[in-house]
C-alpha cells in the first residue's frame, strides 16, 4: 500500500481526530485508527518515509528564524495516561528531526518555586523561541487534571484555570507559536497490560512507580477531567486533538501528521540571503589559493 | 569489513587522538582517520551498527539517576573553526539517542546579562543534570578562543582564565560528570570549500555570515589560540580530543566512540526497583478483570 505517492492515509487525521462541538471521549475507540487504513507494517513505513518532510520542514523554520524572517514556533503539548506513549512519540517522531531545534520539557510536579508563582508562570518560560519546535511531555492541562482529581487547588481556582488558559494560548498563539494539543487515549485495559509489563521486566522497572495504580483507580475521574478539558479548552485557535494510542503506530504517524500539517500551515521558506552573494563569494576567493 | 563483531577500528581513538605532552596541532592532519582503517562505507555503516549501544547506555545512564541511583552524567564539549561539522554531530551522533536524556546548549555571543557576570556563570548554568548527556555546541572555551583572538578582554584577564577552566573542570568531574572535549580540525582549504558551498546553495545562506571570512582571515591566530588551550587546559581529568574532521563520517564516529567510552567508564546500570515488584503485580492484578 505504500509506495512513494501513496500512503495509508484516507482522510485527514487534523479533521478526523479534532474534538469538535460534542465531542465524547467515552465514544472514541483507542484501538482504532481513523482516517488511516493500513496494517501495522504499512504505518512504520509511512512514519519513516514522512520523517524526511518533517525534518526539512523543521530546517526551514529554523533557518527563517535565525535570519528574523520569520518569528513563527510551533508547540506540540502532550497529555496522556501513565504509559499512553509520550515517551514514544517523544523518541521517535520528534526525535527524527535536528535537535537544535526542539526545545522539549517534561513537566513534573511543581517545585516549591513554581508553586509560589501563578500555575502558567513555569509553562510561559518553556515556550518555544521563534524557529523552534517546542514540546511539552505534560503542561498546564496537569493543572485541570490531576489538580482537579486530587483536589490540589481549591474548586474556584480550577474553575478560573480553563479561561485563563484559553486566553494564555490565544496570546501564544497570536504571537506566532502555533500550537499543537494532542491527548494519546489508551483503553484502561492496555494501560494495565502495559504497566504489567514495566513489572515483568527489570530493564522497565525505572518507569514503574506505586503511584502509578492509585492514578489508574481515579480512571473515571481522570476521563470526566479530560472531558471537561476538551469542551472548555478547544479552541479555534487551538483545538484539540484525540489520538487512539493503543497501538502505538499509529499513535506516532498520527502525531507526526499532526506536526507536519502545523508545519505546512506555517510554510516556512528559505530566507533570502541578508548580504550580498557575489561580493562574499569574491571575498571567500580571494581567501583561497588559485 | 564490518560484520557484527569486527569495526574498522584498530586502536582506541580516545588513545589516538588524546591531547598528550607535546601535541602539536600543526602536525594533525585534518584529512587523516586515526585508528581506524576502512572506506566512508565501511564508517557509515560502523556509525550506524554502534548506534544502539549508545542508545542503550544513555537509557541505563538516564533510568539510573531517575531512581537516584546515580549522580553521574557526560558532558560533550564541541569546539570548532565555523563549518567544520559541529552541527552534523549533533544531528547524527547525538541526534541518535532519545532526545528525553539530552540537554543541548549552543552558546552564542554572550549577551549584556551573560556579560555582567563571569565567563563561566553560564556555563555552570547549562551543565547536565545527573543521567543527561549535555552537549556544548561552544562553550566557555570561546573565552579563551575568539576572546584571545579578538582581544574581547585584558590579556591578564584571558591569562587568568586557563587556570579558572582547570579549576572549574576539575569541580564538575569531581561532582560526577565525565568531560568529552573534543575540537574538530578540518583544514584552511576544506572550510574554504565548505563556506563556498553555502553561497552556492540559496538552502544553505542562512548558514553564512559576512564575518565569517572575517574570521577566517584570522586563522594562524585562531590556530596557535587552539595550541595554547590544548597546552594549558588538557589536564588528567578532562583531557582535549582532536579530531580531524575534513571527512565528515569519520569525524562523527570518533565523537561517538568517545561517547561510548565514556559511558561505558560510566557503566550504568539499570536501577534496582525501589518498590516491592510482587506486591506491586498484586495491586496491578486486582485492577485487572479476571
Amino acid at each position: 500500500m505504500t509506495t512513494a505517492d501513496a500512503t495509508g492515509w484516507i482522510g485527514d487525521p487534523a479533521t478526523a481526530l479534532r474534538v469538535a462541538e460534542g465531542f465524547d471521549l467515552a465514544a472514541v475507540d483507542p484501538d482504532a485508527t481513523p482516517a488511516y487504513r493500513g496494517s501495522k507494517a504499512d504505518g512504520v513505513a509511512d512514519l519513516a518515509a514522512e520523517a524526511p518532510k518533517l525534518d526539512e520542514l523543521q530546517e526551514r523554520l529554523f533557518a527563517a528564524s535565525r535570519s528574523e524572517a520569520t518569528d513563527q514556533a510551533v508547540l506540540l503539548v502532550l497529555q496522556a495516561m501513565d504509559s499512553a506513549g509520550k515517551g514514544g512519540i517523544v523518541r521517535h517522531v520528534v526525535g527524527s528531526v535536528d535537535p537544535q531545534g526542539v526545545m522539549l520539557t517534561a513537566f513534573k510536579k511543581p517545585t516549591p518555586e513554581e508553586l509560589a508563582h501563578d500555575f502558567l508562570w513555569r509553562i510561559e518560560r518553556r515556550l518555544p523561541e521563534p524557529g523552534f519546535i517546542g514540546v511539552f511531555d505534560r503542561s498546564h492541562y496537569e493543572d485541570v487534571l490531576i489538580g482537579r482529581v486530587r483536589a490540589l487547588a481549591p474548586a474556584d481556582e480550577i474553575e478560573r484555570r480553563y479561561d485563563a488558559i484559553n486566553d494564555f494560548e490565544a496570546r501564544v498563539v497570536a504571537s506566532g507559536t502555533r500550537i499543537v494539543k494532542v491527548m494519546l487515549h489508551i483503553s484502561h485495559a492496555e494501560q494495565g497490560a502495559r504497566l504489567m509489563e514495566r513489572l515483568d521486566r527489570p530493564d522497565k522497572h525505572w518507569k514503574y512507580n506505586p503511584g502509578d495504580v492509585d492514578e489508574r483507580a481515579l480512571w473515571p475521574d481522570y476521563m470526566a477531567a479530560y472531558q471537561t478539558v476538551f469542551e472548555r479548552t478547544s479552541t479555534a485557535v487551538a483545538p484539540w486533538h484525540v489520538v487512539p494510542a493503543n497501538r502505538k503506530w499509529y499513535a506516532r504517524l498520527a502525531v507526526q501528521r499532526l506536526l507536519v500539517d502545523a508545519l505546512e500551515a506555517v510554510n516556512p521558506q528559505w530566507p533570502p540571503a541578508t548580504f550580498d552573494v557575489a561580493l562574499e563569494k569574491e571575498r571567500l576567493a580571494a581567501t583561497m589559493p588559485s
